[in-house]
């Protein structure tokens, strides 16, 4: 065990550095290149997905002996993968028991463990990039990035978090009072204990990245942890199960510390898991409804979420009127706007902005973005890449209604490329809409659905996307301006409203994209979320401290 | 401002480091002896105490007008004391006004205001002694070092947590992540955004022993206060107000920053406030019917709550039979057994108990018991010091209809002494139940009520004991054994069960006792609270992080 948490060190005290720093620092190379992770890794990675297709999934847990698991690929395939079915009531008393000695060990121990594993996932990220793609949509790269490095970055930030609180706790001091004369002296031990079993809830759209970080927290700071994916994205999180219960096997602690709790959308196991007594933390990332029920129903367990949001652009002037077309169709059209962290509503002054291209109207200025979403897209084989596929049927049906909600500025298509023949495809759908169109735009839409919405003035602009983030959650904001005073009115207001904000990006970094070590994904102070990934909060009350005292004979 | 911050920051880095070792240190002397406070402070402090009664108590806040306020001592004196009625709306609305800028303030200055406050609070501890003890019934020496030196260390502790969680965030960073043959560099800017409007809910017992902390850690962490006391123990925390409304004043804040809103039993703000949407953090003591109320019903805000426990003690056996019997007389009398932190049920096997005295039957441990705590109040003056008032009549009732739950080994009487000649009083009251007894035992009795319990052995005590730690909540359990195997079982049992562990107290120290720096107050782990005093959960969620990010020019 102590192997592991040596093997590691240095990539756990580098990323305790770079969170308390903040600058750019990833531990786990993004570039799937073969001079990165050899030339055979891509290759060895696709064969082990194929040899999981079509077959049970094994995992050596406790199971009814029945399995699930209806996964299909947004790209067409099914992917005839099985799972183990459990009983909540017997996966929580397997996880209780072999959490026993988990809690026991030393944080070096729990995060020797818990690097190992994410070293582990890292040489597997070709795997889980298929994994990903094809359970979320993602295109092959955003799978491979997102659900691979990024994800295992987002995890050793939660290692190196939980780690750290727990070390600021020293084990033991002895405590010398002065009285009167002479000394009441202690022997002070301080033992850390496990809020309860981690329930991590899975999300269709990017079940590693979200879910990770709980897991992580969970797992370091001593608490036995379960992972109930979504029915639709259970493939990339029981790798993952597996490979934790091989590293904590070696290690010697029972694998059930870390278990898989598939099941289906006809017979979710969520809200029994969620409320069960021995359930001490729940980490959900998903929809609004089922976030405010757990918010609502569980009481016995701390709940962190990351809901949803409405994330605003405000546009008042740009220096470069291209650059921020083009910024934002790629925003836009990533993953087909299936990010949480990707804009919606786009506000525009009805009489229009001052570019480095002159004087463009509202229309222009709408006008503007949809072409540059039809340049980004022309090329169908580059379309394929950036806008991946469409996770839930349900997305296409919503763009069909969404038509009707405004002025359409840019219609939603499916892509025309060989390598999305059989995919759920939809290219972003842009419409215009007054600002006092509160209804069309206000909603969340998820997907790839955005609206232009002409507003009084930029005040306006900031007061009613600041306020939309503030009433229906925001996870990210941006502002494009060359006005300093409108940038600081924007910092501020978005800053109230507890929202990140990303000003004038017209060139490669996009509002979507959230780096682990710097920024603080989700603040947790506004409806998008209750938490943040990752900040001490997140993390800090995952386990408890518990003093025992005995006095020294003088 | 900065000055405030560089006249105490030594007094701060002490902390922070006492915080990190948890060695004793305090920085706020315990003894009221005029060496430390000068030769006419008690008198200065008397005096004070005495020209604010049967007066308006004044306080230039927002009220309606109205007057409210209807302390009676415990000692027998109506205090006299009204202070300004509040609307709730009014209240949080001049809090949130306020609290604009002290958001924008840095933790420096922050800090600074709130070290101040603590050192003024400290030069005021005679005040505070008696305006504690004539509402909570606190002897004069417990009113000055609970309500006064140690609630300030609490204080002090809140402060220094909150303060090292805002500068783990650096205000700003560049961060430049090599992209192809270039790099993306981004200034990133970390803006601390306060939580919102904190509510602290006093008790009527300990008003700043227990409020501070929660005052304090919001306070520091950029939320505007407002206080809401026990309508019986208003005076105390009004002084606070007043004190820390001078130094905002002072260092340029809008008072508001920190108000109070007394109210009445019969008309009660808690509820309004507590879900008032503006409100974003309540910290909570008091009962557990209210404290689930809270837990149920306050959606908008974090609730930190410490509520009520069955503290237990285990009695296996004693290298000093005297000394253990002394040591929880005390501990059953001081502040008639109205601290948080008293025993209540003392386990003892049937078969009693091994002792350096030779082996005491179950019915002697008992006899023993009550014949250390007849010893200790045998001298009345001696009586009054530890045993001071009883706050609530209802306490007097509790006791009554207690006798009947077991067999009577000591019972309750009034205090005959000269000092509480109109004093609401009762000494301990001792009965002895079989363990199956559980209705009578396992209800929190609060007040001067404890039971010998006798079990099967002293693994059916530990048993027992941890049980009722883990269902009813405590927040401090005892074990008494020369065996260390037993000692580790119950270091084991109390620690699952989430309770501070005392082990063989046979000296000056007393169970009851929780040092600032070094005890963590409530673990959060058992229902008698869900929040610990203080560790870095209790301040790391009073404010959140926005960032904001600007591309630099390559």
């Amino acid at each position: 065990m102590s192997d592991f948490f040596e093997a590691h060190r240095a990539t756990l005290d580098a990323a305790l550095s770079a969170a308390g720093t903040r600058g750019y620092w990833s531990a786990y190379p993004e570039s799937p290149s073969p001079r990165v992770y050899g030339e055979t890794a891509k290759a060895e990675g696709t064969a082990a997905f194929e040899a999981l297709l079509d077959k049970p999934f094994e995992l050596d847990q406790p199971t009814t002996g029945e399995r699930v698991g209806a996964e299909v690929s947004p790209y067409g395939r099914p992917l005839g993968v099985t799972y183990p079915a459990t009983d909540p009531d017997a996966l929580v008393a397997a996880a209780k028991a072999a959490g026993k000695a988990w809690a026991a060990a030393s944080p070096e121990d729990r995060a020797g463990v818990a690097l190992e594993i994410l070293a582990r996932l890292n040489r597997q990220s070709f795997l889980i990039a298929d994994a990903v793609s094809h359970t979320t949509g993602q295109s092959f790269i955003m799978g491979f990035q997102a659900g691979g490095p990024h994800a295992q970055d987002r995890g050793l930030e939660a290692v190196a978090y939980g780690f750290a609180e727990m070390k600021r706790v020293p084990g033991a001091v002895r405590w010398e009072k002065p009285a009167g004369k002479g000394m009441v002296v202690l022997d002070k031990a301080f033992r850390l204990v496990p809020r309860g079993v981690g329930l991590v809830i899975g999300c269709a759209t990017f079940p590693t990245w979200n879910g990770y970080p709980g897991l992580f927290a969970s797992l370091v700071t001593g608490n036995a942890v379960i992972v109930k994916p979504h029915p639709g994205a259970i493939l990339p999180l029981a790798i993952t199960v597996k490979i934790a219960r091989d590293v904590l096997g070696e290690a010697g602690f029972h694998p059930n510390v870390v278990t898989l709790a598939a099941d289906t959308v006809e017979a979710p196991l969520t809200k029994a898991l969620a409320t069960h007594a021995e359930v001490g933390i729940v980490d959900f990332t998903g929809s609004p409804v089922f976030g405010r029920w757990l918010r609502d129903n569980v009481r016995q367990a701390l709940v962190y979420t990351e809901e949803a949001g409405v994330n605003p652009v405000v546009i008042d002037g740009t220096a470069s009127f291209k650059g921020m077309c083009q910024n934002l169709a790629f925003s836009l059209s990533l993953y087909s706007g299936q990010m949480c962290t990707a804009p919606q509503n786009l506000f525009v002054p009805a009489g229009g902005i001052d570019t480095d291209e002159g004087h463009k109207s509202f229309d222009e200025v709408a006008a503007g973005l949809a072409k540059a979403i039809d340049g980004l897209l022309s090329d169908p084989d580059r379309a394929a890449g950036v806008l991946g596929a469409v996770q839930n049927p349900a997305t296409l049906e919503r763009i069909k209604t969404a038509r009707s909600l405004g002025t359409v500025v840019r219609d939603s298509a499916p892509v025309d490329a060989p390598a999305l023949a059989a995919a759920r495809t939809a290219t972003p759908l842009l419409l215009a809409v007054d600002a006092s169109a509160e209804d069309a735009y206000l909603e969340e839409r998820f997907g790839p659905i955005a609206f232009v919405v002409k507003t009084k003035d930029t005040a306006d602009s900031i007061a009613r996307a600041a306020h939309s983030a503030k009433t229906r959650g925001a996870i990210t904001a941006a502002v494009y301006s060359t006005d300093e005073a409108v940038i600081e009115e924007a910092s501020a207001a978005f800053a109230d409203a507890g929202v990140a904000l990303s000003v004038n990006l017209t060139g490669g970094l996009y509002v979507n994209q959230s780096a682990a070590f710097s920024d603080f994904h989700v603040t947790g102070a506004n409806p998008a979320g209750n938490a943040c990934l990752t900040d001490t909060a997140f993390v800090a009350g995952r386990f408890r401290v518990v003093g025992i005292r005995t006095p020294v004979a003088a």
